[in-house]
């Protein structure tokens, strides 16, 4: 089989994944739905796609499978038409910021037994990649403790944060993603605290730009994200993970290895700006991986649950920062 | 004038203590009280001091300062005892485990005037005195974020957790003055979580071994502190400050830096195994400062004020860990 | 104009090469001359080219520039050849092993006016790049020395060895090369030693497989190059360049920055094992860098004196070696 | 036995290693011999030594050992007469600028089977030490190739140009002590270049600011030595032993590890500035260990015959400077 996919949305992260599919042999993108014209045309002088409606594409039987870029509210809608229509689905994460909305989605999905893989590309980045797979040889031993650090270069525009669904459903459901992925066993309770110091606009939205969650598992393995909207030096992911042999961490990596030295000291550039350049090769990974699954069979990952999990944790994040509560998730 | 020494307490910080002074050309140890001999001797040895009991100290108004490194539960009687005899005060921290006793003992030190310095060693020590500067001069902008990583090398033993007043007071207390040092600003929330995942006898005793602790300042600035009783690599102490224009951080430091490359990668040597190694130059300067403050007439810091603090925010932390809620402090 | 490319040679550098093409907008491979089938068949796969012969090539008008990657002793013919039909050259270092030789033939392009780019790849490394731009904005100030560390993994096959020219001018080259680079200034004498520590076959067929070279300008700055044939840890290559002002450097790069810390120390992975891995992206760069300057007009960089000077200095080096004598250049 | 020490100049080299002694147990200067009286005082006020001639302390039997540390030209003698006295001796290096001075001291000290120690500092810093205890529990295998940079901050006065024998008898005799020391193999053979390229001055009084040299032993092993008068960024000290295993290699440490990132990138702090600093240790253990042969009875070293070599080394440096010619040792 090879991958005939439509493309649903093409604005700044449909782009992003349109130009990762020219790469991968097995996949070409055959149709493509955009109201913007220019967005469109750009996917078309990419890949040779042509124009077409969602429903087109839907009714389209050569098309095996979508990529659904479009606004987050209307995610779960083209997840079910999609999984109706019998076409295997990558979607951008969130699949809702309405868990309920989610949960009813999934539903869906599995009565069609549709194949679903969301869009959290971090576990695609290969810094990542390898520091689960040290986890996973036991270069840590049990874990213990799991620190992430997520900054952002720049917050983005007040019109997005309005409907981003707010710091913890919109930014921080990457970490609590990646605290997941990482940790390999579910979080059973969170707090989290939240500020506006970067930006008071943000707060007039009501939202929060600098914010810190910790979160446990029922074993008691603790798991600790630190989160903003603004590194001045650059687009700041770090991650240790710390266990009963000790600990595996990575770095940031810069665009160069140069460092100058004078009477000033030593000085290297700053970190890459932006989560598109930090990420170029895991977007380019995640699509790969997910033609590669449907070619092979193998699951999709992650999930339609992860992406639900994620999404858990997150509201229960928001909830605890304004209860000043430890919430409990689960049973 | 010239600084003479009672040593009140000859273990293992007192000897660490009374090492340090004949480096220090201004002061002496005139007279140690210990009731072990070969601890005691050990003192004499180094310094020539007398031996004398705790009262004979007190008496002797040759004696201008002390330096209490008896067991916790006697630091306040003695500190209140020098205060009434006049003398200078270096005391271990903490001052007492019960918050009310320290409150008690400061309104003596207020009363008597006595000047009194609390053994928060880490503040002498240079990364973190370095890092302090950087943010004084306005290197990270507006503080936002502090990041705190404190692990020890090894649990130590159960019989002194037993008596340790627990991570909290006894251990963490430490970070959460070093979160204050480089704040500059007071916390007035303080949430915890702990868990045993080291040795299951500390929690038979009612303790834990690892926990994270998430303050807050009235102006929404953030401190997340993780501490834990084991690291298989070492001493592990690290902080970053994060602000409005960047971010100031400290690694650690190992004997050597010599690195080793072949066909496994490359590799350094683990980290100094003992807070002892890691604050040798600490501890040093620590009682260097001390001396040179009641030669100049300089304010003595650490103060009683600031252990009183650390206290406060030691106590939160543990119950919020024991509520599951955000403590709100002062007022 | 389009860049419509004849592939001479299509062995592993020219496979490399070959890959490169088809991200490049405004380049196509149109023809391949390959006597081996498979390795012919592989780049017809991968671009649609036609295979054809030499002359074929040569011939057909609607090519407007060939790469030449077939074995050396071809290289300067070709490059006559391509000359003379008015075609603009890629062609893979070195021009010829024999220095008259490449004078002769850069005469003929000198003569036919050809554009001319000899593959000196890791001027289109970034770190290497960056490396530059640094010294040209004058981070060092005035150069003083230039220290370049080059290792590669493994040696390669001896019969490749006895075919190379030797280490000096098939391995430090381009060492060489990159002196020059960031001196900006030509050299004027050349002392080598070598040594055969690696394998003592290396030295039966009359290489070296360790060397060392000095370089002195005629301002008295110097570089120093050390180049051997295996570094267990993989592809090591780093170079500094201080000067009045301060020093630049560039460090190795991995394929992940994770660490992993545990009772036996610190440590990462090994280096990138190949230098097909290491410069991948250089290899990329350094066509598209070919093309976009045959699309804008601008000078082929670096030229076919580019590839003399380099020859010239590994000669001196080889003739230094043997004599225990400073060459002096030029004159 | 005690070791009484008489300590010969106590000019700068002197007071460093007139500080050290206080630290050692079972050693104490008891007399000085120092024509300036500030210096002298400075001793005496730090150790309680005696002003004395050198003749009185030649003739002084309570004192066992000399540490000499007077200008160059005196030390040859100084260790002749102590040898005659039967002291053990701690000399600064040189031994003398002239070679064959040299040799007719080490036969007089050999004569009198005198013990003397040879004062190469860096051998006693501990990231040295370490460097060569990996080389020595074969973390690198066979050596193939050391790699020493050296760099002082800044220039010396030119009066002390004038006088020091040149920066390869002065300063790269370090270094060539250390490939020796690292090596384990003697150097037969010894190319360099040098240049003027910071100061002026420095060529009008003849010598060069700026030399490497390239050290082969008989068995093909190579050394390369950078060594220069400058850094802005401190001083510079690394080295790197690359063998058939893998590498070893030390980096220069800094006051502290505080880094501070902001939009222009990453920052560290410089080097420490003066050898004095970056060895204060080095020195303290070189005199330890001194004291500690002298009353075990343990072998001193570095030797004279240390000395002898490494002064050898440095003048075939500077003949294959003068003449461009590979110079061969030994035979």
């Amino acid at each position: 089989m090879s991958v005939s996919i439509g493309l649903l949305g093409a604005g700044r992260i449909g782009q992003i994944h349109a130009r990762a599919v020219p790469g991968i042999a097995e996949a070409r993108i055959v149709a493509v739905s955009e109201p913007d014209d220019a967005a469109a045309q750009a996917v078309v002088d990419l890949t040779g796609a042509r124009r077409d409606t969602v429903d087109g594409i839907m009714a389209d039987t050569a098309i095996n499978a979508v990529m659904i870029c479009t606004p987050t509210d209307l995610h779960a809608k083209q997840i079910e038409m999609a999984a109706r229509a019998g076409k295997a689905i990558f979607c951008e994460k969130p699949i809702d910021l309405d868990i309920d909305r989610v949960r009813a989605c999934l539903e869906v999905v599995a009565e069609t037994e549709a194949r679903l893989q969301v869009g959290f590309n971090r576990r695609f980045d290969r810094e990542f990649m390898e520091l689960r797979a040290q986890v996973e040889v036991g270069a840590v031993g049990e874990i213990e403790l799991i620190q992430i650090t997520s900054r952002d270069h720049a917050p983005p525009p007040i019109e997005f944060v309005k409907r981003s669904g707010g710091l913890f459903r919109d930014m921080m459901i990457h970490d609590l993603d990646m605290a997941r992925f990482l940790m390999g066993e579910e979080f059973t309770e969170v707090f989290a605290v939240g500020s506006v110091l970067i930006d008071p606009e943000i707060g007039v939205v009501g939202d929060v730009d600098t914010a810190t969650a910790t979160l446990k598992t029922a074993n008691g393995r603790v798991a600790v994200i630190t989160t903003n909207r603004r590194a001045s030096y650059g687009h700041d992911q770090r991650a240790e993970v710390h266990g009963s042999k000790g600990m595996a961490a990575i770095g940031n990596r810069r665009a160069t290895m140069v460092s100058v030295a004078d009477t000033e000291g030593y000085r290297t550039e700053p970190l890459l700006g932006s989560f598109m350049d930090r990420y170029a090769e895991a977007y380019r990974r995640e699509l790969a991986t997910f033609v590669a699954a449907l070619e092979s069979g193998h699951q999709l990952s992650p999930s339609g649950e992860d992406g639900l999990r994620a999404l858990e944790l997150a509201d229960a994040a928001l909830r605890s920062m304004h209860t000043g509560m430890l919430v409990h998730l689960g049973a």
